[in-house]
């Protein structure tokens, strides 16, 4: 008898991605305790010594809870139960800027890649699954800033030259709460999931739930689909953009950045945009600021110019069409 | 004192898409009734004249609930008060195929293009607003098939050569619903806005209001934004497509669509599998049936070849590599 299918599943997720790293080198899995991470651990356990490759465990006490270091010292002796090794806690301040959700995790990923270099990691394995996928993709709609804002997270990444995977991306969260069922291991609830301040939270119990009970079953499924989809269609159009881009700029004194009229006009409005974007950050326009409808405004000064002056940018910029180009600089 | 802020807005749109038609011509408003499409008449009603043009109302009697006719009369009536000359109704039959929601879409687009091309019409307006483009983007997330099935309904469209605009687009419900009133008009709410068996409707009582809630004002305006970006990113990559798909296809005798290998591996993803699903649809797979799932294992015959054989492709299909071309064909 084989195992559990869910295990299974699983299994062959983390199987498909150790195959492709350097034979013999150490794998590391970050793992919260929960359910997803959880499953990723008990599985990393048992392919790892399989693919002839030895196999560790991180997990990171963010101090935000009281008892948070027990929890960490109970997540190290499952990890050392597993088999991982080495299996360890990193204690870590989360005081960083930006909100408390981007302290954590600048914080989280300092300490895993510090461990990564310590143990020669060639990866290290997170375990985000497709439904995680599909709460990012509906933020990511939240702020309708395109296709890349909805095209989720990356199989893979690198953070400082370590490589991070998420190989259960592909996997929905009943899965990895069957596994570890399965493999006898008890996932650990972190009341901050279910804490609705949080926009995740309420995506996860409410907007999606919703959507489910709307569209039909397979909602997260579709998202996650559709994140592969447009990051596809976003690589593709940023790569035309930044060919678009070099081709076009002029070189110019000072603070300023311009670009070419001739040629402009001619791209695809998706390509063009994306040029006119770079443009405006390129001269200083804060990227999180700089939103649709300026950069609408800045592309009406080439395909519908009727003697508009200027546009302005955030940032303290403003861009002006003369001499055959558009300049972005200081107002 | 100028008019009501709502009243101005819909002027002002409707305003906008009469400037960009020959001068003179005839404009028709399609109006069910609803306050979309009302406040859409009576606006038409108001610009036209000042803008030197005639302008009619045709509403469509779909016989679909007891008392349509009357429900259809009284919309007559209402436009002919409002100045709209024509003003008709024209009673269709649904009994199409593709379910009732196409049949009665089908049958009302043949009567507005029998009125449109009866007046001279140089463009029907429809109602349709910033809500229903959310809706629409919602449902089509739920396909998961792409930047196309979340790029909505287009500002305008032809169809058997008769123009359609939808000049309330960015304008939400609750402004067409604000503009009646201020204008004394007397919306009618269909009960099929309100039952519960159709998606759209759920999608409006259950979906959105589940994620204004969990993601805040201003879900309806950030999924119609995307659905532009989105739309723009489909044209240019399906135009990229089409050009790739000209230069790659090779032609072959009988039922077969060939596209040369070389060349196909350096296109990037997002072109690549629309080059590939074009010649599948071309070799006659079902464009409803075939999955972003079907289109994936060709490419990896493209891009991750190690003697697969073949991949089965619905309708009766299937692609083959060899000879230095992906061949497909009946199997």
């Amino acid at each position: 008898m084989g195992p559990d299918p869910a295990v299974a599943a699983v299994r062959l997720a983390v199987r498909g991605v150790l195959a492709g790293l350097p034979p013999g080198a150490m794998v590391l899995a970050a793992c919260s305790g929960g359910a997803d991470s959880l499953a990723l651990a008990g599985a990393l356990a048992f392919e790892a010594p399989r693919a002839g490759r030895p196999a560790g465990g991180v997990t990171i006490d963010h101090g935000l809870q009281d008892g948070s270091d027990e929890r960490a010292d109970a997540v190290v002796r499952i990890m050392v139960g597993l088999g991982l090794d080495p299996a360890g806690s990193i204690a870590v301040t989360v005081d960083g800027p930006g909100g408390p959700e981007n302290a954590a995790r600048d914080a989280r990923y300092t300490a895993l890649n510090e461990a990564a270099r310590r143990f020669e990691a060639a990866a290290v394995l997170l375990g985000h699954t497709q439904d995680d996928q599909a709460e990012t993709v509906l933020l990511g709609l939240a702020r309708g800033s395109g296709a890349r804002s909805l095209s989720g997270m990356t199989h893979e990444f690198r953070r400082h030259d370590v490589l991070y995977l998420r190989p259960l991306l592909g996997l929905d969260r009943a899965t990895t709460r069957r596994a570890c069922k399965a493999m006898g291991l008890d996932p650990w609830d972190d009341p901050h999931n279910v804490d609705p301040t949080y926009a995740r939270v309420r995506v996860r119990h409410e907007a999606l739930p919703a959507l489910e009970k709307t569209l039909g079953p397979g909602v997260a499924e579709a998202l996650a689909r559709t994140a592969r989809m447009l990051r596809d269609d976003a690589d593709a159009l940023d790569d035309l953009a930044v060919r678009a881009y070099a081709d076009l700029e002029v070189p110019v004194d000072g603070h300023t950045v311009a670009i070419r009229l001739e040629g402009l006009g001619d791209l695809p409005r998706a390509v063009r945009t994306r040029v006119l974007r770079m443009a405006a950050v390129k001269a200083g326009s804060p990227p999180g600021t700089l939103a649709a409808v300026h950069v609408d405004a800045v592309d009406r000064l080439v395909t519908a110019w009727h003697g508009q002056r200027h546009v302005d940018l955030p940032g303290g910029l403003r861009a002006v069409r003369g001499y055959g180009k558009l300049l972005f600089g200081p107002v």
